[in-house]
């Protein structure tokens, strides 16, 4: 079974965020730890999975620039799964392929429309049921700024959490520890999630 | 005459879904199934066939990644067709295009704008009368969230049905055999049909 | 002079459609036809040609999915034309590729927005006054439903006729005769002709 | 000078329309007549110029079908020329295109969707300055089905003129004479500019 | 320092345009005359520089039509810019490139559309700021007709001056000389920029 | 750590706004810089970075009309950097195309369509969280045309600051020295962050 034996994070409101980085290889099965995200969402979560992308550019060798999916979060309710992905894509991400095309869930995110289309074009990973959850408490709030902002702001100003702890990671980016990334993801993951659980009332 | 004879299933509100599931080869005749659907939709559905497609993805040759088409759920209010499809396509799927070609029926699903995108791309299969149906909800119901919801989410917001056993079989979806996940499907299937006899009104 | 001498049938209002069926060939002179359509429409009809098109899928050499126009519709408030067309299209054809293209009439359908794209794609056929008669009843009657239904749904909404001769042909469809494809096909044509008749009040 | 020295044609009201019908070869110069309209719509006619297009279709070497620019017709208050088109085109034809491209005047028309992708992607003609006048009647007057009707249905509905001498004629098209095809052009201009003129107060 | 010694134009409320016409070849040196324009426009005039394009229509080898910009106007408050270009361009014209791309400036034209797709398709020349007059005239008005206007009838509507010298102009354009249609480009020019002053009110 | 040790400015209220200017080579290290950008608009500025781009436009080998981005600005709050990018482009420049595609920061700009097209199609840079602040503001204040105006009128519509200074360094660019321009690209970055700042309340 999968376990998600990495570190944990209490959240402002004292909330405990289990979390599991993997440097996903050749011959890594990353399906059981999916299968928990799953799981937890059906159980615990209003069938949502929040999801954040990060990208490296590289020259190629015609000297254009190409970007490639190097990491992917998933957080839960409960859970933060966060994939570093191999370079080039090894057969065992067909199990990512496949997750990210399910329409058991709903994938939330924020500012994703050029991820979308980044997605397509560089990789074939097709996500067929997403929400940019920026648009939506724009509508639901008619606040037309809310869809333009990130994470921090936009849970800022739906929620009203002290996000210090936040601000201290990201504001010293480049010199954050493998443990304090994963944190900041872990809490920018529960903040969304929040925010869907919010626009739901 | 076509026997949907494969396992039946009972509604949370006691009402009987009949399933067939078909592994579909070249010599296989689908055209009675469809046929059947046809005639169950006419006389006792409101001319709504609900549709999910699943998707595999594979390497070419090439190495660039390509969606196909694995399997169909059609369903209407009584009855729900699972079509497994060979690889590559036979010649007989050609009832399937001509049907999914059809105006007599509409074709409700389930955040379904990638999927007609997919369907013409790598198969040339197109639908002519769709519907989309959170987009529906979202409009009929003034409720802006319903149209990026899944079914099971979506199926909640409007019918405020018992969704465990739906939960309990998706919820470990790797390890449910096949009847429980024909299951799945029929209640799905069943679930958007309601929806949309609901919104009828 | 055109004879629409093929069969004619009663609606359920009592009136009387009068059908032509042709099997186009190279050497068939199809426009007396539609002269007599424009004629009628002219003088009988708001203008309205009422149409429907019906594909057929083919595996071209390098088994790519194809679709072909294998015949149309064509209907006025008293006549129902219905061609059969030659595959691969015979110059005769041009007459239909004008009288499709001409801004004397609009040509009414239901769900026709794949249908003009496959009809310029595939074969270069373009209608310049084309109205989609969901969308107007949508717009009309205020009820968002009524884009995403066929012929028979949307006339059942809007006009509360019996629809059981037509349910009656096309339940059974694959095992229909050519003599009931003709009635339902001229059934809907002056349903959906009804309709627009409908909307202009 | 250009002599509009064609038929002249009274319309419902009493209004003389005087006409031009030109068979353009590669010596004639259009321009004289291009500049009596310019003149007239400056000077009669609140700057719009009606024009409708005629199209014909052929099959190309590679059995493609080809759309061409066969005649074209333009209107002002008081004149009605019409241009038929030599095949392939000619050197002298760039009048044509350069009257097209002007921004002096606004080129009304009906249903012109179609008919100005056609004439960018097969003759490279910019028309930079159009008005779709169903669309702005439907809008002014707040009726949405007027954005889909022809010339005759739309000036019906906006004017409520006798309709009888142009049914009579577009009725027998096939039949109808050179002289009465001009002059159901020049109705249907006429008729279109009173629809603009009506829409401006 | 670039001398605007060209004519010079009373308008109709006695406000005197200082025009200025160059030919332009490979040693021309423009940038004075556009940082007049700019320091015009700062200065006296909204940051709104009101411009206009002449388009000519060649054949070139293939038998393909391309359409070539042949000049270039250039309206501020009190300045009027009449460039011809040259054929094929010269790489002094990378001024105007870049001068079209400035931020400083709003460049307001009217029926732009097909220019600015024009401009990049066959120049690649970038308006990275501009706006156009009868969309914003139509939404601040509430009147949907002046969206398709024209210079000359937009400026009618909305500040309602005597047009009679412009209408004399463009009425005999192809007879009119040199010094006629500087002046037509120049009333042209302040109209547009009164008609931007007065909507910012 | 990073110094901005350029020149500091004064803006009309009397803030503070320190430059750094930078001709970035090959062995350039800008990230110091970007994480400098970065804490400052963590900690003192809403997350938000007001960017602006500078293009130049060369012509290639095959005479089509290049453009290539030249300068870069980034402001926030109390900082300002303007990089001046190499051409071609050299390996640290990755660093750049990360710190645009970050969800961190919102990169609010003024009519920034064209530069995000020319970003992605020229350098393949993408920039996945943007603002269009006219359009915000347009829709915050329900005045249309702000929508269409440069960072000088706007910010002179929404704050009602003296532009003088700006105005003067803007209206004589040409002969605008290197400290002159670095001040308007100064001011403008504070302008657009004042707005910025005045629509969240």
């Amino acid at each position: 079974m999968a376990n998600f034996d990495g570190p944990g994070f209490a959240m402002v409101d004292g909330y405990w965020i289990q979390t599991k980085a993997i440097d996903v290889e050749s011959s890594t099965d990353i399906s059981p730890y999916l299968s928990r995200l799953l799981e937890d969402c059906v159980w615990n979560g209003n069938r949502a999975i929040v999801f954040d992308l990060y990208w490296d550019v590289t020259k190629s060798a015609d000297a254009k620039s190409e970007w490639r999916l190097s990491s992917v979060k998933l957080s839960t309710k409960n859970l933060c799964l966060f994939l570093r992905l191999p370079n080039p894509f090894t057969d065992n991400l067909k199990d990512l392929y496949r997750f990210f095309a399910s329409k058991f869930v709903t994938f939330v995110g924020v500012q994703i429309q050029e991820d979308l289309v980044l997605l397509k074009e560089n990789h074939g990973i097709v996500i067929r049921s997403s929400l940019e959850i920026g648009k939506l408490a724009a509508k639901a709030r008619g606040t037309p700024i809310v869809e333009f902002l990130g994470t921090r702001e936009l849970a800022h100003k739906i929620l009203w959490y002290d996000m210090s702890r936040l601000d201290s990671i990201q504001s010293k980016w480049d010199e954050a520890g493998g443990n304090d990334r994963l944190e900041a993801a872990a809490i920018e993951g529960w903040l969304i999630y929040s925010v869907y659980d919010q626009l739901q009332q």
